[in-house]
């Protein structure tokens, strides 16, 4: 039986990531060591990140005015560093779910911030007079399973949380001040995170803890400590893969169809299946529904992991199902689900 | 040819390991999942997160009075990290070499630091009439080859930083409050940190920014944020390994013979090889040494990479050479350095 791994993040890798992960544990580009043994201060270590860093301008679409940097700790962690590097007289956080909320929140404890209330609806526009350092946005919100692909309308440096959606498709990088990720879940696994900031914004960076300066770090050309080289490795094994299948358009394309595949479902299960997003808005990411009868939603959850579809609960925030569906999920996997979605409507309208 | 990596971190893995952190990528417990893929709020998860703490507990010998905390990041972080959390006055630092002055430099940035001369010689005795929150000592410095497996004789909650001994030999936990490692040299690979912190000390912590609050961590069981899943189950790996092996009493002993061998090698090369520590405080896990004419340094680095010794090129402040022995280098690979130490002598003696 084929796996289909439905988690949010950590997330599902591609079978082929895997396996290249697995090899450069064994033996990294013939030195005979594993990837993590090597040296970080040799220059086969040093080109490898170099190269990393090009495929990251690449698949955004960036140049050598950004720098790419390699950071340990997650979004959480860049949301605090975000604030207090940048944050100097007030920031703006567009509110779209979960995360921006808990990013506005972070920024609270750093300065002045100002929320524009969007849950759900992040195609509202934004109040033109705002007066900010900068904008931040969620890119995609994985509990609400709410996305744009678009950004707001304003002059604003945009500073964007993609986590959940970098290389998922093309990003407008224009008015992006600052675009971070974590890894794990369109970009390898959890322990690095990606932080593309522009070199002019970055030299307006407030002082930090040298340790945790965007500065610093850029400065020492993500070396300043010991980099986590398996996670590099497996984020170097994703965008391989990516490019080798024809870079974020080819995802962009298949994610599009994945996605209509399950909203189609849902829609056309006369409310068995519910999905309260805003069409334009719905996550080409996470699909979040809920069952009209709550009660059956064990028993949909239950019945899912028989058929090797795991992990579809819903954020302990929220409940109900979420299907994620990265750029590792296979369409196969999304079309399993929804077959299944379709027999256990059957099975259970019958009743 | 076997492949000997001397390298002072990250540092050699044994081949055991590195199968299992292979395995473990394409199939986790049986899961069918990689480590890095399962949810982190998952019951198994969660699991292995308590064993890991049992695993370190044992190894240490400690028991539930200690928090035993999985932190992203490494030692230098951390040395930031248990300054801003626990300088509240004073802090005194035991500075025995590099590292150990790094983090007296770094802990300056947060309260008044009181360093305690004692370069290549931690054996000295300290003053017994200061006042600190805590005293700092590194017990082992990978650039200057010095270790003490005593501490200093202090009534002072002691903050050891064993990141290049911990699991090499039994540590006397008795004074310490705080015992920090990263894992990249005796316990898996770059990406996680462990901190392990008496529970009543770390109820005096002060107040910090909650991503980098070991309270918080604590608190969270270690995982507020996506743990490093990989890096984590490197760690488990690796200690599941030194048990299988019989637990830091064989590194001990183990360790003790591979150390005595080089330093054999350099005390009777009659002056061709040259270490200038005090006997009683030659590291174990990293023997610097130089060659009396250093224009042969280069030849002799070339000639024992052909011989498959690898990475034994000192650090970039202090040069000449350096044999990193922690617990994954194997007894054949110090017999084939020292026999390789012999050969080079001869020929170069001979011309």
């Amino acid at each position: 039986m084929s796996l289909y791994n439905f988690a949010a993040g950590p997330a599902m890798l591609a079978p082929s990531v895997k396996k290249a992960l697995a090899a450069m544990i064994l033996d990294w580009r013939g030195t005979g060591l594993s990837i993590t043994e090597v040296p970080h201060r040799d220059k086969l270590f040093g080109d490898f990140l170099l190269e990393l860093q090009g495929k990251v301008r690449r698949l955004l679409g960036i140049d050598e005015r950004y720098e790419v940097l390699f950071l340990m700790g997650g979004a959480r962690l860049l949301f605090a560093l975000i604030a207090e590097q940048f944050l100097k007289e007030k920031a703006a956080y567009a509110v779209t779910g979960y995360w921006s909320a808990l990013a506005a929140r972070t920024a609270e404890r750093y300065g002045q911030v100002q929320t524009i209330e969007m849950i759900g609806k992040p195609q509202l526009p934004i109040p033109q007079d705002i007066q900010a350092d900068y904008l931040f946005v969620c890119s995609n919100e994985t509990i609400g399973g709410v996305q744009s692909t678009t950004w707001p309308v304003t002059d604003l440096p945009l500073v964007v949380d993609a986590s959940s959606d970098i290389f998922s498709h093309r990003f407008d990088m224009r008015n992006v001040a600052l675009l971070m990720a974590g890894a794990q879940k369109n970009a390898g696994i959890a322990g690095v995170s990606i932080v593309v900031v522009r070199k002019d914004w970055l030299e307006k960076a407030k002082i930090a803890e040298p340790l945790l300066s965007f500065r610093e770090h850029a400065r020492a050309g993500s070396l300043l400590v010991t980099p986590p080289a398996l996670a590099l490795g497996a984020l170097d094994a994703t965008l391989s893969w990516i490019e080798a299948c024809g870079g974020v358009e080819y995802f962009e394309k298949l994610n599009e169809e994945k996605a209509s595949l399950i909203y189609k479902s849902i829609d056309e299960s006369q409310g068995f299946y519910q999905n309260t997003v805003e069409p334009s808005a719905r996550s080409k990411m996470n699909v979040v529904f809920s069952l009209r009868d709550d009660a059956l939603t064990q028993a949909f959850l239950q019945g899912a992991e028989q058929r090797g579809l795991l992990n579809l609960k819903g954020h302990r925030s929220a409940g109900a199902i979420r299907a994620s569906i990265y750029n590792a999920m296979p369409l196969e996997g999304v079309q399993a689900l929804c077959e299944w979605m379709v027999t256990f409507q059957k099975q259970n309208e019958k009743e």
